[in-house]
């Protein structure tokens, strides 16, 4: 209090004081995320213990339990579960499926699409068409289309830094081709894997049939980027050859599912929320490690840090692990939903949805006068490497929330290697890196403590 | 032409020009790295045709000839070998270790460090005293060591960001450990591998034996860092548990070995040269994928991209594949002495010996005039996500480099996974990323553009 005699100096001197107390707090975020975070293990048991966690599957419960029990172990002030109604799409057997020519019979890798509907028993051979975009199939109409299988074949761009830009833009094959192609008659859709790498992975993820009625649905399955090469090659040899596969997969009724939620009571406005979040669901291919394991043991990690460091957050700082996100985002929606009847007022929300990669900044969702706030703590970021803060799309689940005032923040790791992993069976805990895993959940930390700080604007 | 009558303006409207040019040229390089380089099937036919590189083995005879067969189908101006006498170090057969305990024969994984002497035919079989610093071999002193095998445990600290300081930190241990623990009666040293993860790989690298007379040299070798995690936790049950291991390798005279040299010739000032570099010998537990077969295709691929692009520099662009780089640093010194017969002016380095990860930036070895020039082109790396510009070591291969005026710069890619692999049997093609490989070269063929443009101060 001696300080505040010296009028003047008094600012410089509490600016420097108050600067050097945030540089330490980040150095004490890093230090103790990479030598003393159960981060890494709890991936490790989410991903080999747990497994795949499919909405709805006995995996999706049984990471709701597993995290519950982790969040409990911390201590925090209040664990609890929130109801959520969930889709329940289960695969069945696995695809099989064969380019057959004159000749030959070569087997490829596909997988069906989330919220496809199945083939007959007997599977579905016919002639194929390769179209690279939906507004192709216009251009083709029903004459060349009809009792065909839809082969959209278009590749992600390779020439893009940000390899989710290249992903948005070839989504809409995976997400609305099939109900397009029905339009035309196609009895069937194969969509070349959003994947940037020539492999033998086939990528599931979500389609929709949108308003198409029921009976017109066809089924609609993912080839492997190296099937896709090769269907291509062989099509141009002989497009008169035919494509079989085979696919069981059924959509159930909703089933009963759960957010997982655990808070630090803020201790100057507990009414003010601050969300770190990701998503518990994942596809059924893989455990999910990438996709979105990650960005739930980073999030955890984050109330984790603040304990084992001692900090009393001004705010409540709450971690979300929201189920669904991959065909649905009803956790999201529920969040919201109840956070409205209950008037909660969030004022930050982060998600981390884009794998455990190597941080490189945050995309942010706010106004001119906090994205300033955020640009003036580039410095305090620098020794960590992170230098990304752009204003931009933060991520699925938060995406719904709608305080009167929020910032959001969606956590930007390295994307170059995303897309080898995602919705594909090779989603799995020897992709991740320890390191990398830790960077990311103690530069999530380090932002919630600045604006837990702060303040928004 | 017309533009000179504006005078004033000009400088503006040039300067605009100019700007705008950088940016396409860095655009084009950068897409044509991530759709049109062979820079990843030239590592694929390095890794996986040749395979390892030890200087004097086949393996690096094999390299030489296939990289200037490649360098030579690019239609460069020159391509030439440059003689250079390197050591031969033969590993001989794989090494076996145990800790042995009354009740019990554990195995270990083991490695020789490179130089190493062999142990006798049967092993050597001895009590073990773990240190974790030179310095503390004096406080134990000879009393304690004596007869003993030193066992140097000192762990790479996980809390640097740049893992090439921790790296750095405990390096000491390897190269010197043995010469050290000689001098007081050890005999035999064992080092933890210097791998920020625990894992069953060790990892070599060089040891020497610096002035200690040739009769009193002692076998080193590395064993893995969950080796040396079960070894240090038996030893705290029993300090009188031994420790065996057999090693045959063995040192030959040195032979006759080559850098790789490719070069463009300077469009106006042919004399001042430009390297672009990577080292061609690896170490022989594998095929070197990111040490360094990755710099040499990133440099190599500098060369094909301007020559795709139809950029004609100003400068001579050479590529330089050093050899012997892992142990004995030959083919640095050996380029720079004959660089120095032939009155050679180099104004530009660039050395990529840190991995084929996602690039971050460069370190620079330069005047503060050239360095305020690399930061005003910071803009133009941007959109590459490209941000990290510092002084600093550059690499070991242009470190002997010493013309009147010269500019060195590193490539320094994401650092977290580089240790992991680093010197050890998984340092293979797999691990390799195709875009992150990619990445890097476009990075280096920017920086050598635009000195190339704007030359040196």
């Amino acid at each position: 209090m001696k300080k505040v005699l010296f009028g003047g100096l008094l600012l410089l001197t509490s600016l420097g004081f108050s600067q050097s107390n945030d540089e330490q707090m980040l150095q004490s975020i890093y230090k103790t995320a990479l030598t003393n975070s159960q981060c890494y293990s709890w991936l490790d048991d989410l991903s080999n213990k747990v497994g795949q966690r499919l909405s709805g599957s006995e995996g999706a419960q049984k990471g709701v339990l597993y995290t519950k029990q982790q969040l409990e172990a911390l201590g925090l002030d209040r664990v609890f579960l929130q109801e959520v109604m969930v889709p329940k799409w289960v695969r069945g057997d696995m695809e099989t499926a064969y380019i057959i020519d004159a000749k030959t019979k070569i087997k490829v890798p596909i997988c069906a699409l989330g919220g496809s509907i199945a083939t007959p028993k007997s599977g579905i051979t016919a002639e194929v068409i390769e179209v690279h975009s939906l507004k192709e199939l216009e251009t083709l109409g029903e004459a060349n289309i009809k009792g065909k299988i839809v082969f959209f074949n278009r590749p992600m761009e390779p020439d893009n830094i940000d390899t989710f830009l290249s992903y948005s833009r070839c989504g809409d094959q995976r997400y609305a081709g099939a109900a397009e192609a029905a339009k035309f008659g196609a009895i069937a859709t194969i969509v070349r894997s959003l994947n940037l790498r020539l492999d033998d992975f086939p990528h599931t993820g979500a389609t929709s049939y949108g308003s198409l009625p029921k009976s017109q649905y066809i089924p609609a399955a993912a080839i492997s980027t190296n099937g896709a090469e090769l269907l291509s090659k062989k099509l141009k040899e002989n497009p008169k050859l035919t494509f079989f596969f085979k696919q069981s997969c059924q959509l159930f009724e909703d089933v009963l599912s759960y957010n997982v939620i655990g808070e630090i009571k803020g201790s100057v406005h507990p009414e003010k929320i601050m969300v770190v979040s990701g998503h518990l669901d994942s596809w059924d291919l893989a455990d999910g490690s990438h996709d979105d394991g990650a960005g739930c043991v980073q999030s955890m990690a984050v109330l984790e840090l603040f304990k084992k460091l001692n900090y009393q957050p001004k705010n409540t700082i709450r971690v979300v692990l929201y189920m669904n996100e991959e065909n649905g985002g009803r956790g999201g929606k529920q969040y919201e939903a109840e956070s409205k009847r209950n008037n909660e007022n969030h004022i930050f929300a982060v998600e981390s949805d884009a794998g455990g990669f190597t941080p490189r900044g945050f995309s942010l969702e706010c106004d001119d006068a906090n994205f300033a706030k955020v640009k003036s703590w580039v410095p305090l970021f620098e020794p960590y490497l992170i230098h990304l803060f752009v204003k931009g799309y933060t991520g699925a689940d938060i995406h719904p929330l709608t305080s009167e005032k929020i910032v959001k923040a969606g956590l930007r790791p390295d994307s170059q290697r995303y897309f080898d992993h995602h919705h594909a069976a090779n989603d799995t805990f020897d992709a991740i890196n320890k390191r990398e895993l830790e960077l990311g959940a103690a530069t999530m930390a380090s932002l919630v403590y600045l604006f837990d700080q702060y303040g928004i604007d």
